[in-house]
């Protein structure tokens, strides 16, 4: 144990250096403190990638979920070709963390914002932007011109309940006319079904998917009727991850969930009829310390509203097991209402995070651990990157 | 208009560097960003102050609401006597930013976070923590006395539904156990009824609250008559500052919210009987770019779940009126469900966040506006400081 040999003050310094391997244990970390169990999510990254290149696709893991350079350059080391990035600030943030093969998710708007993109584009070559108008890939080709370069561009399909054209002919003519363009170059599709990824049940789920996703597959096919190379379709979430990649057509997946897994995701039924859905394991949890027992039956930790997610009905899962149940008490705190094991103030007890992507967007480290081992301290760069 | 002057490399280094006076206005902010309406602000400061002082009490406004230095420092320059912080960590970020008359609202409870709690109050001797059990006392004395210091402490009590020990013979007992405790010095009492605060309905809400504050005034009393000195009674909110400021024996506030005000305190309703909780301005938006019109009634802005609050709910609500309603679209997005104005893709539209305190937490930067112009950026310096 290396609990007792530091001070407050050398712990902080370790942690903030990253200086750690060997040297700390979880009893070590400040609560609340979002942990990785690094063995859990290296199967998880294993699995997926393992998966979809048996499927004869590609896959570009969305980095919206975790926001770390460290985990997107593990991926591509393990096979994956690139990262998605939700945003072009997320991105900036991986690029300068040694991160290749980018794609932006999420159309770029505003001449500043351009202006970025162009930045980026020059650093990183191979980058894809997503459009979903005229007026806004013509915007970005003029951008191009001025700097001399072409930047690679994806199309971005309204095929669930959010962003982009509609497939079919208003992307056709999209295509054509960023076939005009001289500054540009369509790399492909890009078709994200978040309505989709969260049906619960699998059969569902699949023709939920299936439909969102054969309008976008059709397109693709009617692009290269008319000889518009269209090299890459990408869409697909770890909710859908073995039934997109059955699609004829889609050639990447995007998904990033399975890294973490969370509350939300493991209620939407697996493949094989089980409720849990439970393909990929939890490997994040936020480690808390019980801080105050005002009542026997009501005991409370210090991690509220600010260090889990809240856009989900579902509250943290305790990680030991039924015999505690979370409920929110504001910012900062969280009951524990009827326990059935014995709680103590002073008890260190780690939850499951009801969504991954918005609590990992609270922290700025990510605890990487080996057992109780603390194994590394990883940035969250990418943390409040929604620019 | 110095929107054309600056590529977007100079504004971020400007915006990063804080060199922003005269030189910007909000169409040179990125977005999603956090603007702060400096006039309302500054308005609702000196209401809150001025009504406060004038019922002869201190005020001590909650940090964790603003987790800015700069807000802090201008809230005591206008007559507060110090802040309060959630965290130790908070606490921390406040005073290295050059805040005074800390109280820390949460118990430390650990080895290592009391070792930092003794550093800051070795930093900041007139620094209160609080405490709620004997042994978290005993803890902190014996550390006290490690360090020859002695520390003041609050006895924080069970008067909401959070953190605490019971008002009356158990809070008396750990007061006397406490002035056995050589290096503690009890400062007072805390009393924070959150679930008060937010009661709907002016008359409920003043019943609520003197039902949870009344015990804990007669506490102070239980206490002055067995010759145990205590000089404070803190508590009371945005929601029940004109209620809690009549209480006979409560001799400070530590409201947070008054200075920014959101979509959920503004239906708690006001003492008039008006529905609309309008006793202060609301000074925080964020502001967001609409980036895809899939459909014309249901064009797409850059922020979701990654940039509002979403543990309350109530959505964001559009700055200008009724005319858009905003739906969350995942974790980057939000819709603008069948618009009753035009909106355009690049249109910039700004919103009142549902919660201030967890938006608040989800941003570095808070650009600081005076009408269109940039008159400042404020680091988020306690952002994610819940430890």
């Amino acid at each position: 144990m290396t609990v007792a040999t530091y001070t407050w003050r050398e712990v902080d310094r370790m942690l903030a250096e990253g200086d750690v391997k060997g040297r700390l244990t979880k009893a070590d970390l400040p609560t609340p403190a979002l942990i990785v169990d690094l063995d859990a999510l290296e199967a998880n990254a294993q699995k997926m990638i393992a998966y979809v290149h048996g499927t004869g696709r590609a896959i570009r893991p969305h980095a919206k979920t975790h926001k770390c350079p460290e985990i997107a350059r593990y991926l591509i080391a393990s096979g994956a070709v690139g990262a998605c990035a939700a945003k072009l600030s997320e991105a900036w943030a991986l690029a300068e963390g040694g991160v290749t093969g980018l794609l932006v998710t999420t159309a770029v708007v505003g001449a500043r914002k351009i202006e970025s993109a162009i930045d980026l584009a020059r650093l990183r070559p191979e980058t894809i932007f997503c459009v979903d108008s005229a007026q806004n890939a013509g915007d970005l080709n003029d951008a191009a011109a001025a700097a001399k370069l072409t930047v690679n561009v994806n199309i971005d399909l309204f095929v669930g309940n959010r962003t982009g054209i509609f497939p079919g002919d208003p992307a056709v003519a999209l295509a054509e006319a960023i076939g005009k363009l001289p500054h540009l170059r369509l790399a492909g599709l890009q078709a994200y079904a978040g309505h989709a990824s969260h049906t619960v049940g699998f059969d569902k789920r699949r023709q939920v998917s299936l439909d969102a996703m054969t309008p976008a597959a059709d397109t693709r096919r009617a692009l290269e009727a008319k000889g518009i190379a269209c090299p890459l379709l990408t869409g697909g979430s770890t909710g859908t991850y073995n039934i997109d990649t059955a699609i004829d057509g889609l050639n990447e997946l995007q998904p990033g969930s399975f890294l973490f897994m969370d509350v939300d995701y493991n209620r939407i039924g697996s493949q094989s009829g089980d409720e849990f859905y439970g393909d990929f394991r939890n490997s994040l949890f936020v480690l808390t310390t019980v801080v105050s027992k005002p009542k026997k039956e009501q005991p409370v930790v210090d991690a509220g509203l600010k260090s889990f997610s809240t856009d989900k009905p579902w509250p943290p899962r305790w990680r030991g097991g039924d015999g505690l149940i979370y409920n929110f008490a504001g910012d900062e705190h969280g009951r524990l209402m009827q326990p059935a094991v014995p709680v103590e103030v002073g008890d260190r007890l780690e939850f499951v995070i009801p969504h991954c992507d918005p609590t990992v967007n609270l922290y700025d480290r990510l605890y990487v651990l080996r057992g109780d081992q603390v194994e590394a301290v990883w940035r969250v760069a990418g943390r409040g990157k929604a620019q």
